[in-house]
């Protein structure tokens, strides 16, 4: 099915759009295979949370642009589902902050590195890296999903990042920075090792911190100190795992037919 | 990564193989990257169901058998995800109750179609058809998605389904067929239209009903006919809702980790 073949009443209209788009960026060798599955276990959760972004997202989204305001050295880590998601919105947050990309993958493989940094490029990253930087190992990560810039992800002191494998999130927490995840499963291990878990997909939640980000750079750093050390990461997960039951529950009751 | 690669104590091993199954049978071109899309999905309830099979799915299971053994003509519908995770299995049921296996595709290309009837003769597969028979249209159903083979699903009385668009469900329905639907989620509207829902991963629910086919072929038309009586699906997918509002609670109250 093409983009424009999806009929704009549809009821999952954007999520159907979203799809597309994925099937696309794979066709074009930025999404791997198992990047696509990794988007049909979004789209469930998205669906059972509504497919709208909650308090418990906007709260932590808000951290986030905090954190990137405030830290000495803040990092937004892309891999190809993120690139091919929110690609441009990735570009305007980084841009905007001034806070460098670096492009790292799981999968990992330099040409899909130089495919996803151009690609980002293309659309005005202005700030980016993952190919030609000095290369070193985060250590307990074996093969190259272990291999980080130097001057990007291993030197910093902030990691946004979105859709990320466990082992991963747990290395970065493990070297002591502040991590902050998009991920739609609050029970994934990502989630639960992140400081800072946005439940919320990834197109919206980076829209979302592009408006908070105008919002939060005229505060001063006392003010988003106060926002920062407010933050409860235990509690938004409750909340996230709360909404997940209600939503279910009144599907269930009112006989509304999930429609994926 | 490798099958191989994967190591046997992974707490999640049995899945990351099946994941590593369909991503092989999409470099076939056998699954559609739609088809890992749907994987994803169904990775996610059945992780959310506790990657097992319920009392409810048994239940559907052993009625389906009952059916497929009293239907005059009962005809299994084998689309690309369920000839890539169940082959073999899919292929056991059918010589052992001697049921038809229809190729038939909501991405349908004549191509894939001969590719799968393929891989399944390899397998096996006796008694199987899709590329060559007489083709005719379901009502309702525009485009390619409606086509049919005349001596297969559309005679048929009877037809076992997996991972289906709910259009296509629905347009069986319609044609007054009894239909038995493998979907992992409760929700969806293949799983509320069908007449049986067996909410079980395809290829755990395929090797439960070659089990209660050896059972069941063992009893007469009476009895059989007792069985497909008592079943009622309303209750069913109660007990599937049920048991998803159980276990995430259960996760949530005892901190398990989810590991998606």
């Amino acid at each position: 099915m093409n983009i424009e073949d999806i009929p704009k009443n549809h009821p999952r209209y954007q999520s159907l759009v979203t799809r597309e788009k994925l099937v696309d960026f794979f066709n074009k060798g930025i999404v791997v295979a198992h990047g696509l599955v990794a988007q049909g276990r979004g789209e469930a959760f998205d669906y059972i949370l509504g497919e709208k972004s909650h308090d418990f997202a906007l709260d932590a989204e808000k951290v986030t642009v905090a954190y990137l305001l405030l830290s000495q050295s803040p990092i937004i880590s892309v891999n190809g589902n993120y690139a091919a998601l929110a690609g441009e919105e990735i570009v305007e947050l980084s841009n905007s902050l001034n806070v460098p990309i670096e492009v790292n993958l799981f999968h990992r493989s330099e040409e899909r590195i130089k495919k996803i940094e151009n690609y980002l490029k293309d659309i005005g990253a202005k700030n980016i890296m993952g190919s030609e930087c000095n290369k070193v190992k985060l250590p307990n990560l074996e093969g190259p999903r272990g291999i980080v810039c130097e001057n990007g992800i291993y030197k910093s002191d902030f990691v946004l990042l979105a859709i990320e494998d466990g082992d991963r999130t747990q290395a970065l927490r493990n070297l002591g920075k502040t991590v902050s995840a998009i991920d739609l499963n609050p029970f994934s291990r990502t989630a639960q090792a992140a400081s800072i878990t946005i439940v919320d997909e990834a197109i919206r939640a980076t829209k979302n911190m592009i408006e908070f980000s105008k919002e939060l750079s005229q505060l001063s750093r006392c003010e988003l100190l106060k926002i920062t050390s407010m933050y409860d990461n235990k509690s938004i997960l409750s909340k996230a795992f709360n909404q997940m039951f209600v939503n279910l529950k009144n599907a269930y009751e009112k006989g509304i037919i999930f429609n994926l």
